[in-house]
């Protein structure tokens, strides 16, 4: 039998905690045999939501009990100093004493990113690790490489980023040869600012990763590149416009089909295939954003996240253990520089 | 009666040459009195177009000829140099030598933004010209300001956009007050990169603009801002992107409505409806994006522009000269510091 992934879920973070996330858990280890759950957060309340389940293989399910609650309102760096017993720290410190493999949360973006540098450290060799969401495309998703905290990347970031990635598209989504690309301002190769000048020779140099040129923005929803590198304060632009152009266009979308009888009528006979297609257009399809070169797997879902997307995190992370992602990240970012 | 505005106009420049352009010329000069265009571009050309039209105040169209075009391949600052005698580098003499009080081109984006500052020239104080086009929110328009070629921006600079926008967004498109925003990763007054940072205590100070603080891209669209400030680059991005996400959702939920017999019923009711709700959340409604700060002014309107767009930038010309922009900017930009 395989070794089970032991996947830490933090039972108390996100807008739909503990509800959801406990029961994106019990479905995984339903669904999957080579999955351990262990869900951190208050002992008392998680006992409570899982006794709702009473058919699900209870062997696979532990509860670490963590007294405290990081709020998403609290600032990052001082919350993981001081809440020692919160959800969020007792999860990542199973993920750094090796207790268990990834940590998966919908809690405080900002504390699990400061928390996964913090306590589950940095691979070797990596210089800044990077939050890395699935963005829909017309026809799929792309990663977009880097939407973390740290922003004002150098050009060596970029590179690191662009490795990491291709590794992760190829061998966690199953995209084979994956085309990477760096967000700029026009595609002609003169164009840029002073970052992508720099980083852009350097990424055609680059040996192993399929670099195919600049991207415009207008281009990534068309799915031209599956690996979007791009420095944070960008990556952060695009992944919340992308939110809001989407929520606003639906938003008109349903006023305008509730804006007279005729189209109400359509509007009822188009509804469930319109609901199917936009359903591959919604990024909490896609499980959540690896925080990427960290000597374990950390994953932020949507602070939104219901339990399909908590339990298509864990399925990212068993992917991820098993693909051995991390060390084949160590292994490129660690290679010697090829002489020729 | 009222001093007619001169405005000039690309008749050789976008996909729709010569058609659309001059099309949305003579509607203009139809339907307002104030007007009067002149078109650059060949000569014979223009007329043969023109004459599709026998029912126009002749007296208000005056074509200047001019035998060259620059193509929107060709490197801007060259083609500018080169091509002297291109209906855009005509045209922005034009308005150099006060022939003319505007231009207007769906030509080489570039090109019209290296003329317009070379060939027109920067008004006094003006540390850098912005292009700003209004970019559609749920239930009106926002200006994003800058999206020019000049990436990099100093925070000197944010803060000139700021005032300017102020000032259009209030005379040229009548919003009383404009908010005034800035582009930022998060809403929490840490957030930000190294340029944002700087600028946000300056644009907090700053007298006589209404300033919100930070805007995350996701509260774009929703409307929460009248002027988007930020950097090129990253104006650059929310633009394309804008155009971009749209796009996609669009041919998705097109799909979605032609997947089966009983959506395709549903799409012919709601399409009328939609397709009026839709049209006011789409760019080209809005004229061009004017390039501020100049002596002139210069409006880029997209180059897939038709009649419509053409004519709403002709407006947006005459709304500018009318109400004195580019006297209130040199005005703004130029006053002594406050002393307090």
């Amino acid at each position: 039998m395989a070794e089970l992934v032991k996947v830490v879920v933090d039972a108390m973070g996100g807008d739909n905690a503990p509800v959801e996330p406990i029961k994106g858990a019990v479905e995984a280890v339903k669904e999957r045999t080579d999955i351990q759950v262990i869900l951190t957060g208050r002992q008392q309340v998680i006992e409570k939501e899982l006794a709702k389940y009473p058919d699900y293989p209870k062997d696979r399910i532990r509860i670490v009990d963590a007294s405290e609650v990081i709020e998403t309102a609290e600032p990052p760096v001082y919350a993981i100093r001081k809440k020692k017993d919160s959800s969020i720290v007792v999860g990542l410190n199973m993920v750094k004493k090796q207790e268990a493999d990834a940590f998966v949360s919908s809690g405080s973006t900002g504390a699990v990113l400061v928390g996964g540098q913090v306590i589950v450290g940095r691979s070797k060799g990596v210089e800044r690790p990077p939050l890395a969401p699935l963005i829909p495309t017309k026809d799929g998703v792309a990663l977009l490489i880097d939407c973390g905290a740290n922003v004002d990347a150098r050009p060596s970031h970029l590179v690191q980023f662009a490795k990491m990635g291709s590794i992760y598209m190829e061998h966690v989504v199953g995209v084979k040869n994956p085309r990477v690309a760096i967000v700029n301002n026009g595609a002609e190769e003169e164009k840029g600012n002073a970052l992508v000048k720099e980083t852009f020779p350097l990424l055609k140099e680059c040996q192993g990763i399929n670099f195919i040129g600049s991207i415009e923005a207008r281009d990534i929803p068309a799915g031209y590149a599956d690996v979007i590198v791009c420095e944070a304060f960008v990556g952060n632009v695009i992944l919340k416009l992308y939110e809001g152009v989407g929520a606003t266009l639906i938003k008109k979308i349903k006023e305008g089909m509730m804006s007279s009888l005729r189209s109400k009528i359509g509007a009822l006979l188009v509804k469930p295939a319109l609901k199917e297609t936009l359903k591959t257009f919604d990024a909490s399809e896609h499980g959540g954003a690896p925080l990427l070169g960290l000597k374990g797997l950390v994953v932020k879902t949507h602070g939104s996240a219901v339990a399909v997307e908590i339990k298509n995190a864990i399925y990212q992370c068993v992917q991820f253990k098993q693909q051995k992602i991390n060390e084949k990240i160590a292994e490129r970012l660690n290679e010697p520089a090829k002489q020729e």
